[in-house]
């Protein structure tokens, strides 16, 4: 294979139907950013609606913005439009809460839902609070009724039986950026009476997601990464229609009633997936993530999952075409099947040369113990960034510049 | 007692010492505000944070700003601030999630602290999010370690026995207004080995509370309505500190474990009051909530409480003075030690009548079945506001305004 070159690069960028899409974000000057997967760049038009929703809904309009200004329907309204991401029809997505708590919601029911049940299967690795939250669950309900059972991912299928009530993936692994092939675990699960909870936390708005035709049966996931819905925007959960129902999800609060405003003291749960909410939506929160979802209106997932790998093979290529970058160790499956919109690189300074990069303007971040982890993002990243970042990578690393001691001081957050 | 004048109000704005407090809220010119119980009005400070965290923490600074702009900080941070307002020394509570999702979490602990006992004690009438949560975890964990029992206010000290675990009860109700005598009830649920949980959504910036002192267990409560947090603010929880070595809260994220960033399989909790946390922060909303709370720093909860006593009486004396108004019943008790900072009057007509109210620019609420509820926010109400509104009510009262078709269309939000 011929060196990729930047001029083929800046050839790329001239082809590129997304490319519009950059001046829809605002993002500093100086840097390139790859962590889109941790907390997306921010769409501009979100300054103007917060401005809205403050001064003249809240500060003007009131409490009447429940109703005047819809407030009370943006759950539904926000759900919907990412349904249009992830492959769900009308009436099963709705945004609320966290990633967290909604999983909570969900693997409750599905466990109310298979009383004979008890195994909540994953795959080693999975993303720690999704671990967590059934942990948490296992310590309320009892071990008899709820335990965490994590093998390998080659071992799933044949870890389901009878016993195991729910399948809980995440699709794209947070550390290496694989790819499950969802649509063959759930019939396999299927196959053995188990129901599957989906977590997209690095999947929506990355790439294509077919929730109805996979025949998902719960998929949550979240607002900040992907779906650029700003630091801690709300997450969102999905409920196939033909489970709504029969399930009771126990955190019942006063949004997920049929009737809230009637304030009766027996709860009655919404017919659809509005049964999901608990408390009082967080309007202003929701709202940036709303206006927010309008950058995805005029482009198809296809097209980004093209450009996102379009992106990841380009900058893996230029990896390799340094020398100095073979202690450089890719996880990241190189077959497009198996990967989401990420990489990771081993490396035994992974921290430290994390934080160097970060100091030139490179923002990539650290996943414990040794991961070196790059997010692409399909709607704001050009090809030209990637020469440039690789550039910047290759010099830090053959000047060893990583090794000043500045670098190694640990950060809360990594 | 002399009639109350309009000059006798104005002398009393003119000597309220928090009368300087108004200029700091962004009001609408033409209305006059009683529903800041539902939604505080907006503090004018709000504008220039959010526009900080979106124009430049979160577009500028990215994913950097978890440590640069304290984003990991805030739940903590907020929760300090709150603390000072309802008698919590620090260390005790937490901002995060909804009122109902907390509930979730203290519910669980506390019957999970006496496995002995299952009922979960409540006021007849309380809040439905509340009852709606204890029923949600009874489905969850079955009635046998998890029942409601709603017994009317007066039967609350004898139905405190052995099989009741948790007494948790609204400081103030939402419809009547009424404030209950915790001290004394904790002391009497004490007594029984039973764990004492607090709503402090009508309490919290309303009124002095003094969780601390009063020995409370947990309590939680919302952002969004005394403390002026915007709609769907965070909520906040507390949890006495001689409680955090021996408590499992089910919700159990990552944010709560001791160590978010090692990415451990096992969830370890952390020490504090940070246990309660569950998945990433509401950055944008707790932001906002965080600059909204400003408004406290130099006022003391006692002056709030005696400007908010002052203007309920005066409120109460001019209905009083209009013969009109005869057909509206005061619900609320007139003693200072059973009343919170709302008046509540049923009326047959009650929710006509607020439409009309809301048409003429007196903000109130309504609340089912009859009952029209204003709520008195002493940082930005003023005592000529209540000569206005009471005159604007006797005129509808007494030419039937209300009857109007137009005020019977019910809206999704009362």
């Amino acid at each position: 294979m011929a060196p990729l070159t930047l001029e083929q690069l800046q050839h790329y960028d001239q082809q590129d139907l997304l490319a519009h899409k950059r001046a829809e974000f605002t993002l500093p000057e100086q840097s390139i950013y790859f962590d889109g997967n941790s907390l997306g760049a921010m769409p501009s038009c979100v300054l103007q609606r917060t401005q809205d929703v403050l001064a003249r809904q809240w500060s003007q309009d009131l409490i009447q913005s429940w109703n005047s200004n819809q407030w009370i329907d943006l759950p539904l309204k926000v759900g919907e439009q990412i349904g249009r991401l992830i492959g769900a029809g009308s009436g099963q997505v709705i945004c609320c809460d966290s990633t967290s708590v909604n999983l909570f919601k969900v693997l409750s029911c599905a466990l109310l839902m298979q009383p004979e049940r008890s195994v909540v299967l994953t795959q080693q690795g999975n993303f720690p609070t999704d671990l967590y939250m059934v942990q948490g669950l296992s310590t309320l309900v009892g071990e008899k009724r709820c335990q965490l059972l994590e093998v390998p991912e080659h071992e799933l299928v044949q870890a389901l039986n009878s016993d195991v009530a729910v399948l809980m993936l995440t699709q794209v692994d947070f550390r290496s950026g694989r790819l499950l092939d969802i649509q063959r675990l759930t019939q396999s699960a299927h196959d053995q009476g188990v129901l599957v909870i989906l977590d997209l936390a690095h999947s929506a708005g990355a790439l294509p997601v077919e929730l109805d035709a996979w025949q998902v049966d719960f998929a949550v996931g979240c607002g900040y990464k992907y779906l650029n819905g700003g630091p801690g925007a709300p997450a969102f959960l999905y409920a196939a229609k033909r489970h709504h129902a029969q399930i009771n999800q126990p955190l019942s609060g006063w949004m997920g009633h049929k009737a809230p405003f009637s304030f009766s003291p027996q709860y009655q749960k919404s017919d659809g997936i509005e049964q999901f909410l608990t408390g009082t939506p967080a309007v202003i929160s929701m709202s940036v993530l709303d206006a927010a979802l309008g950058v995805f209106s005029d482009v198809s997932m296809q097209q980004i999952r093209e450009k996102s790998l379009g992106l990841t093979s380009c900058f893996h290529q230029l990896v390799q075409q340094q020398a100095a970058l073979a202690e450089l160790t890719l996880i990241t499956p190189l077959k497009p099947e198996q990967r989401g919109s990420q990489l990771a690189y081993q490396h035994p300074q992974a921290y430290a040369l994390c934080q160097a990069l970060i100091k030139r303007g490179v923002i990539a971040d650290f996943r414990a113990p040794d991961i070196l982890r790059l997010g692409f993002t399909p709607l704001y990243l050009r090809y030209v960034d990637l020469w440039h970042a690789v550039e910047i990578l290759t010099d830090i690393v053959a000047s060893q510049e990583y090794l000043k001691p500045e670098y190694a001081i640990k950060h809360k957050v990594t």
